[in-house]
């Protein structure tokens, strides 16, 4: 399989301030990342507060994309990040930003296409969006005052990346590789089909229980190293599973 | 000698920016840093829009010292970093943050006391700044957009030091040393004593080129790693030579 190489895609999930967006997009630039993404921003887009703030970037936001959900922005990506300070009591593997720029440099070198995701500056990511992620990023900071604005953590992870080396100036190349790991969209579509049959085969008990359970159960898809073919595997397993399921249950 | 140990000071000179005040007592916070000074803010101070970024910070601000000139805001360090992008055409010793920051948890365990210079967002520091620095740091950067806003460069360094220990989270201890470097008041006395004599006897000539001639002569003292004692040599070294060059011309 042949793709292209691209650089890391730094994408702003729900960012409620022009002003952090501009910044984020003059950091990245400052160590030649131009690859931006936007999920929902609060204010609309384009912005011109982002604008003003870019300082010369204007080129990254212009070539920004702006998504309606979070999948939508990662849906040709294969290995996402989650970036978060608050512990969450998710199993995901952790790194620092130095281990994970190491890391996202090796994922780049195999052909991967490697998102990182940044939250709102209010809460930061929603579990909703962090159980997508494959792993954690977490920048290591005074426990006593650890909400890094949002630009400022784009800024530690874009230096780290720019360091290790990652950042191709734009400039791509063609790689090949024998096999990536899935895209996001057919995770999504892998767990929607497996929560649509567990629901059918009422899994989700007691009702309030469910929210907590879809969590639980996409944060172990998330991280899961699966590839297009692992995909395929468990989609039939799953269809089989409740095909049979439903069988039993209607021939006692 | 005893003294109490201090963590680094970020040095802000000429800042234009409350918000990149605010942003940058944030960012030093976000690493455990207290110690802000500022050299003639463009806006005054206190300013209102530095309250409104620190988001939680307020108190680096509160404590912040607000002086007239880099050398009233250095006068009780003993070592003195200024940060910069452009190359300077200064024979100073330049490293990276990551260098520094294991430089500088050298400097502290001995006992010396270091500041940081950061510079105003329009054109970074002065050479009339630099050349009163021992030496450089330079936060390695894209080289086609290397403009990084001043919060940015703050948090890159306060995260390398946080990462090499440095930071004490203001509990302070009290270390012993046998002999420190000089204080920047010291040299600058030495500089400006140094010059007026070398003005006296005619060194600074043709006059249009005195004042890079005082500038190269600043940033050769301000390089060397001169303790208190040293200076108080060069003082009388000094002073002797200019007495002596004063008779040989009054009685020839």
């Amino acid at each position: 399989m042949c793709k292209k190489k691209i650089d890391p895609v730094f994408i702003l999930v729900k960012p409620q301030m022009g002003e952090n967006i501009g910044a984020s997009a003059r950091a990245m630039l400052n160590f030649g990342f131009k690859n931006m993404r936007l999920v929902s921003p609060r204010d609309g887009w384009p912005n011109p507060r982002a604008d003003a703030l870019a300082s010369g970037a204007g080129r990254v936001l212009l070539n920004a994309s702006c998504h309606q959900t979070t999948i939508d922005a990662c849906s040709d990506l294969t290995y996402i990040f989650a970036t978060t300070a608050r512990n969450r009591d998710l199993t995901k593997k952790i790194r620092s930003p130095r281990k994970a720029a190491r890391f996202i440099k090796k994922l780049l070198d195999k052909g991967e296409r490697v998102g990182i995701l940044f939250g709102s500056e209010r809460a930061g990511l929603e579990n909703s969006d962090i159980v997508k992620a494959r792993s954690i990023i977490s920048i290591p900071v005074n426990i006593s005052f650890s909400s890094i604005n949002l630009s400022q953590s784009v800024i530690v992870l874009a230096y780290e990346l720019f360091l290790r080396g990652v950042s191709s100036h734009a400039k791509s190349t063609t790689i090949s590789s024998k096999e990536n790991f899935a895209s996001i969209i057919e995770i999504e579509t892998l767990q929607r089909s497996l929560e649509s049959q567990l629901d059918a085969s009422g899994y989700f008990w007691p009702e309030e229980k469910k929210n907590s359970l879809v969590e639980n159960l996409r944060n172990l898809i998330g991280r899961l190293p699966l590839t297009s073919s692992d995909i395929r595997t468990l989609h039939g397993m799953f269809k089989t599973l409740h095909t049979k399921s439903k069988k039993l249950n209607q021939d006692p």
